[in-house]
């Protein structure tokens, strides 16, 4: 089964379980809005390509830390953007969770998806019992305080933050989760693999910036030009759009060269170039190339 | 040591994590300013007393899984009091945590808390690995959809509800998850501790409808009269306020009937004698005495 399939169909076990018969009924489809039609699933398929590389024993495992980081990373695209944040009407090209269900049940869906996730870890775990502390606390430690994607969202409340402190939260420390939780649900070491994962997340993060600015909305599939509305902190009001280019290529090779030897560690340098395809935005794609 | 004592020691180790030198500062103080100080920590007090009356092994365990529990009320109620559910100024008898630190830093101090809870599970599972899945499900079914206050919450986005349901998923679901979690850290069965956890529950809810109702914002420290205003099912709209005190009673008999034979069954029905004396509303003590 391709990591596609297998990444979907546990996202798919893990929200039918919100739908019991005597479920509240808004709640349910909201969280089912949440999490389909998804985007790329960037980090679960990092996730189980790590955890492939490095021998893709325990595959449930693997499966449900996967998809745990993937309903994680939903739920902080809903809570990011409701109105007091990002107040975003646009995500993966429809309108966003709130915009369609009302804040209340953005909210509480956004709830629900982080609980939904430590939930599958811990049914998962029921067969891996000696993996599961340290997943769960490496798949916590990517989210919340103080250097996860929450913490990283909240320096969007003060008055100024420092750009690596930022990025590295806002958007590395998932990243950074999905590949040493691929090897830990392997039974690897997960050192050797926050390279890839900080190399990745930065990459996107640069990314995300080039996007954003360069306004296309189609493309990203969410509203653009708000990092500049915001007055966030972005690669490209930082180094210019050709500084930032240079910079995603730089994080790329980065990622790539940190890879460690291992028997899938070649198709592994091979998904990390399909993934720097996609990144550099289709504008700029002659430039980068 | 006392019971008040570990759960207040392993709350603030938690929290303390989040106080990293280099965190982003509004979130961290938001974290703590909606732990401390705390309520009445009811749910992990009965927490630990279940697991002290099942014979208290593991009390690093237990001490994890009722501050955990304590972590996730917290959250909700951050969540609850925002301006798109209750609107409230007052919580525990301070400004709740939005009027204070404002909503997007309420909101992700929820979330925040939430992830917390999970981690300090993780982080004590590594030590009692074979325990930590089913604490971890039983903790989470608790907060989540279909059942968990999460849900509860939904069903207040609904047109309508069914009050069993309501109530048992708003309050009821983390009472149980306190008892049951209590024994599973103690190595006991869960099950025969499922009908205190219900039973104190539904007290507890009847005694929040009786405290909103009476209108007294000084006893409760929250601000009263939201039930009406919502349009809440409430045990006091439907069966009067002695009908609810009624109510209250046989809630709590119930409860302290179910508990099991077992070592310490004696001192944990004291217990929710003692519990029962606080629950009424004191303007009503002499009617229920």
């Amino acid at each position: 089964m391709s990591h596609t399939a297998r990444i979907e169909r546990t996202l798919e076990a893990a929200v039918a379980l919100a739908h019991a018969k005597d479920a509240a009924p808004g709640l349910a489809a909201a969280i089912r809005y949440a999490v389909f039609p998804g985007g790329a699933r960037v980090r679960p398929q990092l996730c189980l390509a790590v955890s492939s590389a490095c021998g893709g024993a325990c595959a449930d495992l693997a499966d449900a830390a996967a998809a745990s980081i993937e309903l994680l990373h939903c739920a902080s695209l809903v809570h990011d953007d409701l109105p007091c944040f990002d107040d975003a009407d646009l995500r993966r090209g429809k309108p966003t969770v709130h915009t369609k269900f009302g804040v209340p049940l953005a909210l509480l869906a956004g709830d629900a998806l982080i609980v939904m996730a430590f939930e599958l870890l811990g049914r998962a775990g029921a067969d891996h019992p000696a993996a599961l502390p340290s997943l769960l606390t490496t798949i916590a430690r990517g989210v919340g305080a103080p250097y996860g994607i929450v913490a990283g969202q909240a320096w969007e409340c003060e008055a100024s933050a420092p750009m690596a402190a930022y990025h590295q939260a806002k958007t590395g420390a998932l990243f950074v989760a999905a590949t040493t939780a691929g090897a830990l649900a392997a039974g690897a070491d997960p050192a050797p693999w926050r390279g890839l994962g900080e190399g990745l997340g930065a990459a996107y993060q640069v990314a995300d910036d080039l996007l954003d600015a360069l306004g296309d909305s189609e493309e990203s599939g969410k509203t653009a030009g708000r990092d500049q509305a915001m007055q966030r902190p972005s690669a490209v009001t930082s180094f210019g759009v050709q500084g930032a280019v240079a910079l995603l290529e730089s994080h790329l090779d980065q990622a790539a060269a940190s890879i460690p030897e291992c028997e899938g560690a070649k198709a592994l340098r091979e998904t990390v170039r399909v993934q720097a395809t996609r990144l550099v935005p289709k504008q700029l794609s002659r430039t980068a190339a």
